[in-house]
């Protein structure tokens, strides 16, 4: 609730322009819509410049649909994560223009091309198997207008591998680390470059890898000071995160 | 290792200034200095340009003291988190100029006072508890040339408290928010800012907080997009982080 | 074993009405029938004043119409929660007038529509995907005569979303608040509002959500004093508990 | 924010008593007082009409007592949860008119001795070594204007101790069941009862009971639909759902 | 190794009749066939006498028969737990008196009907779904020659149903309690009898009931000190344990 | 509540020499004292026929001594468990023939002096940390009238140790197992003898011991099924059990 | 990064026949390759002297066969684990040679069959069900050059069944143990033995298994001194472990 | 049992040389001393040719004294671990030539100097935290006859000064890594070389370290394949483990 709009309120109560009882109304209204089943927010989207973003998970492609086709309204980038191509199809109906990204589980529509971003993101993977999650850090990073180098299966039993790329790497301004299993990854990374690491635990692995806890609580403890972490598997998060760093 | 250092070395070995035994050796000669029980590493402080930090838990007051000691050397700022003041009076005797700041349990030497940070560092506690942790992330984020501000005691329960001061959260550039019990409040925060928020889950509460376990996956699971999250209790790393982003 | 019900029967023994062997029959004799597979619980219906409820889960579509159907012969309303469309079929034969509330799950037969509860009971949600959950609630307060009023997708990371109907919340004589993830909604309600919140926790989310824990956990710990918590997901329980406070 | 309120400032606004900037001030003033180290929050207070509450682990003697005086300054009931003598000694400097109830580790200052319960609370506990907790409950529910009946040591073992009371707990409007172990009461009262049942699990036990996770998993897997929980060891949660329930 | 058989056996060598080399040879020989994929033992039948038993899950139909087959071939009572229709059908082939039974998902083949337990074994459960693990219990309890009496859907949210049986169970020489959820019922039945109870913990319930966990904790601390435990949902181990207590 | 006692009561009844109001309050009279912090149960005490315990643990030694004293005045054995030498000191003075087995922290007083048990206990412990919970199952068992034998420090990693004493332990009617780390003993020894084993898992061991939770889960999945469990540490409890077993 | 190579090259640039330039580029250079989606590390087999392996889950046929058909250009021996028929038939398409083992899930492709390992590995298994990951580790042993001996079935319940085998077994030089639920077997073999014990613990169990949480657990904490453990279901780990232990 | 024993013992039983009782008794005399709460083994150290070790934790001074005097006589290298202060001084009474090693917490008694270890055994810590659990190893691994070379802090943050250390670690024939926090050291080293890395997780780190958890999983986890793992804080199996390798 923004001084200036208040005071702009205000000034028309005084001026006799607007009665107290819709004043207090308007207070009140807020920027959202109504679907029934769901609030579509601009608000967030107009304050923090971004696009709006879908959660598609236990959604049916009906509801992922309609809040698509609301948000695309807008004219802003618009992004589905986790979405099947059963999603995808109905989408496609409301939303000709929007594209689905089958190795990050995304559906995207872009209209703003813009670069936000003032520097490199890296996303680096430790083993082929974390690719969907970077992959979808990769999509919401460059929806949300940054350049992205991908550098994949780097995992720290190989330390050559990732030591090869270090002078790429140290060309970014925020580095996402995607691993699972004992989820070593960005403590090396951090240790290699004087950026922000934002971590991501995947569920790769099996047995007490515990579907991404051991990754989480390695992440945790990091013994590099420059690591972060987000949720198991949330590429779309450390996508987000990184987005926002690489603009100010 | 650095390709021009490397390229200079071999131009050395060509012109017959140096032998290739001897550059052999070069090679393996990487900057860090070996007191026994700790390889004390300039290496890092001078790739990234930050202070160098002890971990004091676990250590000796002759230990702490000494890793301080070496490290004041260099004209840089030291911190030493985790201190107690046994730790501090053995460092006191050969650092004089140390201060040990109490509520933020961390001993300090600060020689280099620039403003490394480009905006205001936002540190925000849920609760009264969760002060010593918030006062280590101010300690470390200033002590790496930030400006920060301090809102303490503004959890959600009472959520005009947090409201009120909105305005001034919203001027900062990056954002810390420090919680036990349900770790609610960097959902919350991250919901009204556009910036980073690095979140610090503190072991704070009693019975299922289970030392911070709780905190922890509540912000792991933040529903806001912007939030990254360090380990329990580690209001450095937070510090760190929140730093690091600042000076991009 | 109420005490007058015993002293009638004393009195009938004293007068000879009753041998003392028969005597000894009634006070064991108590008001439940048995299926062999499950014992029908008309005394708990009768002493809370309440419908009977069949959870469904794990039965096989011909147990749960047995068990309604013996239910439905006594007047009274019923219920089968996490009932499925199979299920269903096989009650709608032995009770022509019950009916499937899909986006809860439940079978309902509904022949007692008095008003119980005393004021209107609210039943919030955080996000879409907790909504099943929440029409279980809704379903379950209806039946027990209550009348309910629905607020979803509210979550904190829009705190904007949450205030703006703080008004229509307030108006509530018990609030039921729905949320996965980091749980964090009951929190902030609870600081809203003067009356009792019951908390459900569900297993929305992923990764680190651990299936509802992550939102267990932090429910426990909420730092508003007026919520109390149920299962994860259970919906039921959280409409019965507060149908049961409205009734005072 | 109420919207009486807010209309009574438009209304001055309009009729120019009060500038658009003034009322833009007035709007952000919140009722809580700041000490630094703590918002003292009297809009709480003022808003669910009930007495103002510290946490005191893990605050100093010092830092109880001057929240404690703060918040008595304004004639209402405070109460100070899992207090020290120590901290009850400074609390007493302050405010002399101070008690200290030893076997609920509460200090407390009545001065409300308003009836606000309609009905009576009943605390029943498993075993003696629940009693801390409950007797938590009890000074927070009688702080709070409630008629109290106390029911200890009636576990399931020898469920014939509580059966034997089951009239006198019948006589109560809400019942709060404190329980360690395996946690069962709970469940046995509430299938005794139709009105609402508090658990509190309690870290009492060893072993498996691991501080009171059995317990609490136990409770929120009660197979009486009428229970909802608390965390480990809040007595004061308990006395204070209770509370507010007790009043509709 | 049996003290009598190795004198037996030195007196042979003694004897002349039996060389030190065919000696050894003989001490070495232990009495199990080698199947290639399992070691078939009927050493453990003949020291117990009790029936041997296949547990058949993660078995292929062919392994659960030949298996079978081969213990059938010695006259006793033979028993295939946690069984498929399509393992039975595969036995039934290879033994042709072999039965089904359904609710317990058992096969038995049952020749010795001999009574070997001196009383009678209680097998009480909480809820029908219960009712699986608690045929398991009965079936193997039968098949090991006792006398067996069921009392389910007793669960302590409705205590007066169990109460109402409280006579027929203090029959009982040994009683076997199933129970998910809370796991609360075995507590109660120990403090109602002075016999040996064995508590089952079962996967029923949902959220945090964690596939039988909670149950499994509570029973773990289980105020009554006649209860021992067996694992989740092991009706076999608490049908074996009861059978050997009986034969006591 | 007995039968025989409830007709006995009725026939007073029917002859006119007992009024219902005074039979209604005679059968509500149950038999157990009210202490104020206690409920002293003789009820189980006759019933079971064995002796009354207390638990001491979060006790003081008034409150143990006090409970220690009531219960001794009805002339049979009473064991205090997990006592201090503070506890037992105040037992003393109230109850000077009591003794304290220091190695089994229990404080005994004995007089019924009879054997109940038909058989011999074994008790066998994993190592030699393991000893003062198997001797506390040794003070319950022998209180209780058995014989018991003890085998002690015979853990699996020397597997003749066990098998050297496989001829003693075979003669035991009853078989506790006291094991911490992996609490593989119970599960060897299950498969040397066919009478029924109490297994202890107990908090020796380190790190991924976890307080006893690897040796809990490893005797809950015990491949021997003659094994049975009780709590962690709970010496006591198996004791008990195998009482009540060694005497049917 | 090996001295001797780096001589060797400075020795090229002293002699003025490669460049300081193209020596930096060189240094640079490591072998591996750049299939896009996997960096297939010749450089590890080189080193290490082992055929290079491939984990199959969460892999496409295609992505399997892509990567196993590299590996196979270099002549070496090559394992494909974890994996399906599918992926097999991928493979057989582009290496025709390439055999797959049902029982232990891996494809091969063996070309090396020279015996590397010293000594013979015995690869123990506790019951049938452990077979499928015995198998794997038999697999990978074998492909290393090792001779393999199998013991399976040899659980601790019966262990006599295992003792009968000492002989055998006390032949190894490397042991391996796999065995899930209680996980006890390693400890008992590791007592038998005085050569290094790999415990493998398997997922195989129910219940309070926790999916091979026990017997991780209980494999952690043994008390066979000689015995170090590797991931749940890690049949290949164990066979690599003891392969280059066979090697020394 | 040793068959070439058993021979010579039927051997003279036939030659009538020795009675078939005595030899049932011989068979079953095992060496091992009994010193009533401890059996001291002899049989181990024979077999595996290894010195005797107490784990002193949990045991007095007297206890711990008395077992390494007795152990002593043999003429073997004893090892006591985890030892305090107090307990050396009484070690030290009756076994004067017993050392107490401050930094491993280890008394040792050296008599035989041999050098059993074929190679070099390469001690690696992550942290000076770390230490003293990598001390024990190195004491461990000493007492039995091996050369051992430490290598300190050398975490993987700092990934240089590992590299920088490359070739002396390559020159061991088994590597100790003991790393707390996130745990990611083994893997580093796993790939570096291609001996066995035997990995001890330590409980160093804070938070969601979990007192060596997260380490542990961690390294469960591990994505080199070299790597097998000890429990926590288990610098003495680490140790034990290297050095029966070293001596194959």
């Amino acid at each position: 609730m923004n001084p200036e709009g208040i005071r702009k309120l205000l000034q028309q109560v005084r001026a006799g322009k607007l009665s107290p009882d819709d004043a207090v109304q308007r207070l009140r209204h807020l920027p959202f819509e109504d679907l029934g089943f769901a609030k579509v927010d601009h608000h967030r989207a107009l304050r923090v410049g971004m696009p709006e973003v879908v959660f598609s998970e236990r959604k049916t492609p009906v509801q992922v649909a309609a809040i698509f086709e609301r948000l695309a309204r807008h004219g802003k980038n618009v992004l589905a994560t986790r979405a099947t191509k059963e999603q995808f199809s109905a989408v496609k109906k409301v939303s000709p223009a929007a594209k689905f990204v089958v190795e990050a589980r995304a559906i995207v529509l872009r209209r703003d091309r813009k670069r936000y971003g003032k520097g490199l993101i890296s996303v680096v993977s430790a083993g082929t198997s974390d690719i969907p999650i970077a992959e979808e850090a990769v999509v919401t990073a460059e929806l949300m207008g940054n350049q992205v180098q991908r550098l994949y299966d780097v995992g720290v039993a190989g330390i050559h591998r990732l030591l090869a790329h270090r002078k790429s790497i140290s060309r970014a301004r925020v580095v996402i680390v995607c691993a699972g299993m004992e989820g070593a990854l960005p403590s090396v990374v951090g240790g290699l470059v004087g950026v922000p690491v934002i971590a991501v635990p995947t569920s790769v692995g099996y047995g007490a890898a515990f579907q991404g806890l051991a990754a989480l609580l390695g992440m945790m403890n990091s013994c590099a000071s420059n690591v972060s972490v987000v949720n198991i598997d949330n590429g779309f998060g450390a996508g987000y995160v990184a987005s926002i760093i690489n603009r100010l």
